[in-house]
């Protein structure tokens, strides 16, 4: 039997087109499932020892000291929200016999490609990508040699990819629609770096909510830039103050909604708030926090059954996913309009 | 140049032993320094290439195809005590020219020298593990074959290596203290499984604080189990529960924290509560939680600048480190004793 290689790892597919029989067919053998005529089986096996064919979750016995394993590429290791998507990319990699491998962009572009091309290079059989590039071209030749791919959070850029979303717009629109429906005119966006495409994303929902309720923004009412709590408090500063302060914050991510939490609990004048990602104690905090709450451990489970799919051999267009986020009502988001101080 | 592989990498030790001088010598040469003659520099020069000696950071260049990387066994990706740790051991091994990868345990020790093996398999230049397992050695082929290692959190087992902790027993003996100061006597233990290092350290403490103060240990009031909040909410109802309840709750790790702060927000009379771990927001909760605070990102940076010193091949005996932990008071833990209800 050949030993199977980086770059040269046959498919289920390959076996199918070679043995001239179905894609379902392979499965039935290569799972030791009845319904296949000893013919045929035959043939199948042929097929698999010609091409050197290997099930992704026997690799690990046959590849002496070696296990079979996927590579996660995280935006950051120390955001809350990638936790759980994290431990659900784990979880379902331990169902099918692989390791995880997990690393973090620090959202630069750059440090993604390598990341992402040094796990390729230790033969990990797919990768999760949670993508701080916007380019993704540097992955075709993996992909074409049998790395399955699927991007997490955000789009791939200029490939054609399986990638696995939260509806980003559809959930600030609700955000925003709720602040109006409260009786908010007057509401702010802080978001994170307009590169980002989930920040984008949220912005172009709050856009829509205004607009759908024939609300002007004004250009000083969004603020998009770094999370860090120095730029989202300097950002709150202004908005909070001046002559015609906004009277509702609808935040981005979590990192700008515990920071804006902080500064509103500190605030004289009662001001609304909607944070996009729900966090962890929010319910506790006084008044407790509305938000819209993705689901970070549906988004990797899905990611991941993804790329087990590929693995496995299931050869279909790419695919988009796109879950929905579900606004929780806590308190912050439901305090009206106060006249300025 | 022979080419570097796994199991037979030399040190800058190896280069002083063959040159016949100091490691300091060997370190400037490497480094472009000055202070050495060229007659030295000459010799170590010779025996760089006779060994095929490399620094760290230069083998990704050198290697072709391959970036420098080290691996990181955590013991949950979920767990956001393990956030900071993580990213503070990713900025370390950046700033060292170096990739991190890492994995979880999930708390299974099996698992943990799977995952341990496969990223040495898979050419790590070093190892940071926070331990599941209470035996290592299974590691000492690759750490003698140059495969750096250093402990975090949770001691080695049964092996002597490098290891960085805060101090539990310190840290639990400080918060029931503060407990007692308080006017405490009825204070109960609510920590993880009994076989997990710091969980035996923080029982210790406990302990020892209330031997200290005279006080009686009544053997219910001591609860070791799974963190998950069905079992700490079950635990909670005991100990709050009955003729004669507890008036105050030491919770062991920032899992348990979170639940008992719940129970505890849904509670009629007032429990005072001191928390092992800080956790985001513990401040903005009414009352404040009063936490022994460990420094994830110090444990993780400690932890990952030993293994670099390590990698530029500082040979000295395993050193141990203990970082103290901090009392925060911020309410929970100053709460009086009330009479039973």
């Amino acid at each position: 039997m050949p030993s199977a290689r980086y770059g040269s790892r046959p498919t289920m597919k390959d076996v199918a087109a070679r043995a001239g029989v179905g894609l379902k067919t392979v499965s039935r053998v290569v799972n030791g499932e009845p319904g296949v005529t000893p013919e045929t089986e035959a043939r199948v096996r042929s097929a698999i020892d010609a091409l050197g064919f290997r099930r992704n979750d026997s690799a690990r016995i046959l590849r002496k000291g070696r296990t079979a394993s996927i590579g996660l590429v995280l935006e950051d290791l120390a955001d809350p929200f990638y936790s759980p998507l994290s431990r659900a990319v784990e979880e379902v990699a331990r169902a099918n016999g692989s390791l995880l491998f997990a690393g973090s962009s620090a959202e630069v572009p750059e440090r993604e490609q390598e990341l992402a091309l040094a796990l390729c290079a230790r033969r990990v059989d797919g990768l999760v990508i949670v993508p701080a590039s916007d380019d993704h071209r540097y992955l075709e030749p993996e992909m074409a040699a049998g790395i399955a791919t699927v991007f997490v959070d955000r789009p791939a850029g200029k490939i054609d990819a399986d990638v696995v979303l939260t509806d980003n717009a559809g959930g600030a629109r609700e955000a925003v629609a709720h602040l109006i429906a409260h009786g908010h005119r007057r509401i702010a966006f802080i978001g994170d770096r307009p590169h980002i495409h989930t920040a984008g994303e949220r912005l172009r929902g709050y856009r829509e909510a205004m607009a759908d309720a024939g609300l002007p923004v004004a250009p000083d009412w969004v603020s998009m830039g770094p999370t860090t709590p120095d730029h989202v408090r300097a950002e709150l500063a202004r908005l909070l103050g001046g002559t015609e302060p906004v009277t509702a914050i609808f935040s981005g991510n979590n990192r700008v909604t515990v920071t804006a939490v902080r500064v509103l609990a500190e605030h004289v004048r009662p001001v609304a708030l909607v944070g996009f990602d729900d966090f962890e104690l929010a319910d506790l905090l006084r008044p407790g926090v509305t938000v819209i709450a993705q689901d970070p451990a549906r988004l990797g489970r899905t990611a991941a059954e993804l790329l087990f799919r590929r693995l496995d051999g299931v050869s279909e267009a790419p695919r988009r996913v796109e879950l929905p986020g579900t606004l929780i009502a806590r308190g912050s988001g439901e305090i009206p309009p106060s006249l300025a101080p």
